[in-house]
């Protein structure tokens, strides 16, 4: 696959100052469009010398918050107050976003399975690979926007993945410590290679994550944190001019916890509707009881609990009362050793 | 179709003594079941003199909190604890239930939409027949107890319709007060006669309706107040004996208010993403702003302010943050003038 | 709906002497045929005096034999071996017949729970109409070719149902023996309106139904029993001329038994994979064991014994090994007491 | 049905002077939208006195021609230029007019086969109603614009349906001239009582229909037939102020032909590939052929001739090429006789 | 691809002692679960030194007996009857057994046409290649059991491929005959590199396949084989403690027959019903007639008769009615020459 | 992938004399066909030496016009027109020709972004391997007959692909001219490599495209020209028999044109419906009005007008009226420099 070239076509020049809103095409050639192209909005802002970077939000197509807040600073943003080159891309999978769904409704996929892409695939694989083989290159930072979308509702926080590289991880935290919410994550376990950090690593970026709100719902605070950290991060990397006129307030403190094994997350032991007896933030035991699957079909069945395979704060929890077995249910988050902070 | 019979038929005997958990079997020939029945989980524990109660939940799929309460009453209620008869359906739209979606995945139908139903109908149709020919008229009080589902989130609340009989108007609020919400809401404008509050008027019966949560979650407060409430307002009209052993909290002091017309509600100017700007339990002004609709796809448009049409409590807000023009995005309460109270 | 028009027309001429081969028009007016009809194929062989009889197969799509026999029947039919006039309708839910499907794909109905009818509804309620409006007041005598189609397995029969009018009991009776089936069922219970049998009886016809196979193939034999039992029934009611060449053996005695209520039948009581461990013809007792419902995505989980409700042959049982709550698994059959026969 | 309401609502106020634009509400609760509405467009543009006049397009989604001519003319008309009152409606069934389909995607149904409609109907069935028991007499002339859709292609024209009152036939007849088509037409023919011009009929309406096109295409002689014909029958009217600025060529002189049965109708005799011989406007003897039906995937397979059933001109042709057996293929047209013209 | 590493992880431990029930975990992101996986059940039983065994069932979700059984060996088996190691699949694609079909109902595909599959594919891919890297390397004997599933009726069978090393395929056929079923097929064509069989032989496993029954049913002669032939070839490969307390009958004497080309099968001349003249066991001459192909839609039409290509006894007839062209009809088996068996 | 061997298999001998109809058979193993094959029409007319020519339609199964006439070919040709090898393949993506679409219905992908195709992919990549591996090698000229299809109306032309090879470009151009065709095209500009065009290259065959109409119809213009035109090449070429009895006109002169970049496209800039106001064969400046995008659901909003980027002559516009945001709207081509011609 390597060398071949990504169909994806745009009017936006990336090496062009000034500002300019447009769309990356992606030729879909269907029954209801033989020459058809997908639009997907892309906005650069360019000038002079300074880092370029990448601010993504809908990856996944019902995490909300970042979209509105990344095309407020589509709307905003002007080539006078940029230093280098910011590449704004609100609705990454747009397919995904406009139906308000995690995977796209046309092919069914996750983009953030489908890392490093493929040229030839269906249009979410060729997303993905545009990404890495044009974008990510012409980057230094990128900030990819998640929440929890339709199925998890989360604590809203910032992330990092721990990355091989310990300068690059020490960077990133501090980037992270600049984004400003009040919790902070560290994945140190995430058995998935085909996902958007794994791209990170290889290009050696600076590389933030993010869960800001969830549910399937718009989280206000959750659009302002958006907004506001992005603005505050880059200014922390020297991609904004001192003169811009954004007055976000300065960041919190970041409470830093991490992600630290399988044994964090909680899983459905059986197909039915969820009742959780706990709540996001509260701080559990290994063992504690999580909730109960109920089986509204058969109302003499008794109910199955539900307990934690891990001690840690609840960061995470399913959104929908029905789950099939094997629906994550929950997931913990522990305190970051100190030495590592 | 007056005269007609209902398919529907069930192994339980109504005129019983004791406790029976069974099926009603609503016959649903299909290709893949020929002689098919769709069971619908019924319980009825009766003993010796007293009214007959039914209690309801899953009218529609996707409002989970009193589908479990019932389900723990069913478990729970023996016949010591009873006076008269108790009827209870945990999952009354069981396809629906099951799929955790408002309307029935068989026929695309709002049971509380096919009041009073029809005997040669599609299944859903049938159902509201059965309720509104068979149940109804075994019953003197009816609790059909609702939530947001996935589309909407509500304040939890319990609530009345105003009906043309008074004295009958005069029972349901006190019947309101015994169920113990913080909220109580009086549905002076609901402009639809197909809905099962048009059945309980026509019957005459003492009818409680409410809303305990939403967003397509189970919320454990709600499913608490289902199960307490439920049984407060069982001893308020003296269903159950004085000896049943269920210790539930004294009902807290219900805030009476109203849904006193159409501008009450606000609906979506546009397709798009809807992002929030007030929370529920806002007091608002008549035009104050309540959100924004965005548009991820173009980012350079503005987004459309939405302003709410009356002043108020906001009581019910959109769950999801996608809106297709005309979806109602949130709705106020007022105080219910003292006299009425 | 009385005294509306049958939408359906044909070029067919039911008063014309001799052999026409052509459609009934079903106009269906969709986004893909704004003028489109459906072609229902429909045969009339005519000559001189002599009774009417309507030959159909196909009311379900997925019931085959008689499908088969009947065009065959068409084929070879020519006016000179008649006396009165033949109706024979191969493929009565022309779109169900070609889906090879139970109910109708166009709009999800059983052709058999839609009589008498309706002029100006969906397609098969359509069809229904022109039954019961234009072909039944044409016949004296109607075939009602059925099988167990893909979700039952039958022990092919002839059947007749119990009419409130004895004369006509007595002479269905008589021509259910003409037909040479090896068993002949009663149905004495039957609690549906809306069945094809109800219009036979209120337009006080001669009426036999079938069951000559299932399972969603061609049963060969249940072929051969199609094409000779209606041969040799056309011959008892006097509408083949005596001359008609066609040579077929002279019936086999028939047993005559009956299905005598609703506990005659089985349901699944959980859903998952059905393991029968009886047989059809096997003669059970009530109480005795049918065979497990299993679990195999929870293999710890033992099965569920699923027992007869009712004594008697198995005469029908489930096909297809998964099931869901409520699907019949089975339902047994009486001898028919001496007096009857 | 006679005495129940519609469940439409709007905020627009037909008794009003003055221009409104503004939506129909059309309650549709659904799993994604519980209390959500369907916004149908609708404009009412009413100055004094004047007759009532409704311009309606969009009765079937995919007949897009009078959609854009009568979202020109909301966009035009204002008060100062009518004598009366216009309303307009440019897209009926609006998530058909979305969808690009003739019938709705909600239901499947095809509004001009819906009429009168049903107030607890289906969406379609609901919107037919409306029309039917509050806009229709509200007015007094009806201009219901249709084109051919997807699946036909016509020769455009304008046309009367030829009623029992003689009198409104000829005031008919006269405002078809002044619309000013190359064609106009008298269905002498049309076996269907649940269309729209039944209901033209029962209320005694000056009433219009057309088909300015179709295919699938929008037709551009087609919009600018609607716009100008629109505007022509409205000053011939009077409905239209002597000054509004309204510059519209004079009306050519109108052929007059009918369609005057059901054999000026052509339908497929097999499903496969049609292949035209003739094309619109060609003029043919009865039994002239009119193309062939092929068999792709068995080339061996002699393909079928198609014939005409009716000498005449041919003004209707199916566009796709993919037939089912029973799709109309065409129809013809013959001279009105003088006498009648 | 190689090297790469499964995504699936499961909490039971393959090289511990004693029985374990539990699940892979298959970790399946989308807009319903975010973080789900999909639970496959899995169970191991082991206990000191000897073979590893695998037990599957459900590569095909709509071929159920092995599924039965191999759930009650889970139940049954303790670790005191095994020596060595008993790894038991009864499910394999679960998502495809839940739904009774063949191919996964989450991507269309044929599990037994993915291998040695993909860790980065679609579910039913990694679901092969967890198989193929993971779970083969572990084993010695692989018992692959499948039926006819919902298209295929098959008389009983027990079968081996006829792989490359003679060494190997001496073992399968003594390993064959253990299994105890009166008929074992020797496939020695099979023109297709991504089955099952693929792997088995490239890891050099003793390999045995199986059809048990089909039609889409449970056939309980089919479930009893494959419970009693799995204990006998368990006890043939030293899998059983010579204590274990399972007592099987003997087995039968196998008569072996073969699969010998592609003429073998028959395929479906033309879309369209069906009719078989022949039935499964017949032996048949090259050339003769096994049915009909019946035109319902158009019963003027002349059935199209199909033969047989190959001289044999029918083993295999597909089971529904319905057919399009290329369908395979039937296959035959030939006796195994003596010098091979 | 290389040294894979196709799965499809044939019973036609491409090495045989005279003339065979038959069928490649592609393996599908399906939930409702578990040894079912796809049956694509194929038909081989040899005769000693000469050219082998690759005659095919139906890549695009919504392409007709060469599908009609290739099947009239397979009719006609008899070995004694013959000088060499023609095969002919008249609806190559079966499936797609069947549903009349230009994807296939079973795996949503298209024949035409596939080559050179996967042995072990999805039926569609299966069926563009086995013509890059199989057909390919054995033909000297292939002949790849296209039309618009259903979203694309086109002025009838045949093309030819600018390729490295100058001495093959110009038997291309000379072939191109032997066809007849009014209009010839040469495609500079064409930025996918996934084309069939690029297996003509690599295997260097003199090869042809063409595009015989569009819009979803059948066009007899386009049908006589692939036939007429598909015999004159075939003569130019010397693969029919001088004494063969086609009496086809002379080809008329051919006006050379090209596609000379991504400039000569033009694109939706919003979803909504589209008006032209220019028409096939116009010839525009550039940023001259293509047409309109209007908004019916909100007829406020004005229309946005669509302009063209380059100028030329309208050779393709898009057929059906509703438009996605990135449909192709038209292209225009550019005369031929007179040195190319």
């Amino acid at each position: 696959m390597s060398g071949a070239t990504s169909r994806l076509w745009t009017e936006v020049d990336f090496d062009k100052q000034g500002k300019q809103v447009g769309y990356l095409r992606l030729p879909h050639s269907t029954t209801r469009s033989a020459y058809g192209t997908i639009a997907i909005p892309i906005s650069v802002i360019a000038n002079g010398d300074g880092p370029s970077v990448l601010l993504m939000a809908g990856i996944h197509g019902d995490e909300y918050e970042a979209q509105i807040a990344l095309c407020r600073l589509i709307r905003e943003l002007e080539p006078e107050h940029v230093q280098g080159r910011i590449i704004v891309m609100p609705a990454t999978n747009l397919p995904a976003a406009m139906a308000g769904t995690r995977v796209s409704p046309i092919d069914d996929l996750n983009l953030n399975r489908c890392f490093p892409g493929d040229p030839d695939g269906r249009p979410t694989e060729q997303i993905a690979y545009y990404i890495d083989s044009v974008l990510l290159p012409l980057c230094d930072v990128w900030l990819d926007l998640h929440s929890g979308g339709g199925s998890l509702a989360y604590v809203p926080f910032v992330s990092v993945h721990r990355f091989a590289d310990e300068a690059l991880n020490a960077r990133n935290l501090a980037a992270l410590k600049s984004f400003g919410s009040p919790y902070g994550i560290v994945w140190a376990f995430f058995d998935e290679p085909r996902m958007a950090k794994g791209c990170a690593e290889r290009h050696g970026l600076l590389y933030l994550g993010s869960e800001l709100g969830g549910g399937g719902s718009v989280n206000p605070e959750g659009v302002r944190l958006a907004y506001e950290g992005s603005l505050r991060t880059l200014r922390h990397v020297n991609a904004l001019s001192p003169a811009a006129p954004f007055r976000v307030p300065e960041p919190v403190p970041t409470r830093l916890m991490e992600v630290g094994g399988r044994d964090y997350f909680v899983y459905a032991p059986a197909p039915g509707l969820f009742e959780p007896v706990r709540a996001l933030t509260d701080t559990v035991e290994r063992g504690a009881r999580l909730g109960f699957v109920h089986f509204v079909d058969d109302p003499s069945r008794a109910p199955i609990a539900v307990e934690l395979g891990h001690e840690g704060m609840i960061m995470c929890m399913r959104h929908p009362g029905r789950v099939e077995r094997g629906d994550c249910l929950a997931h913990v988050v522990t305190d970051l050793s100190p030495t590592e902070s």
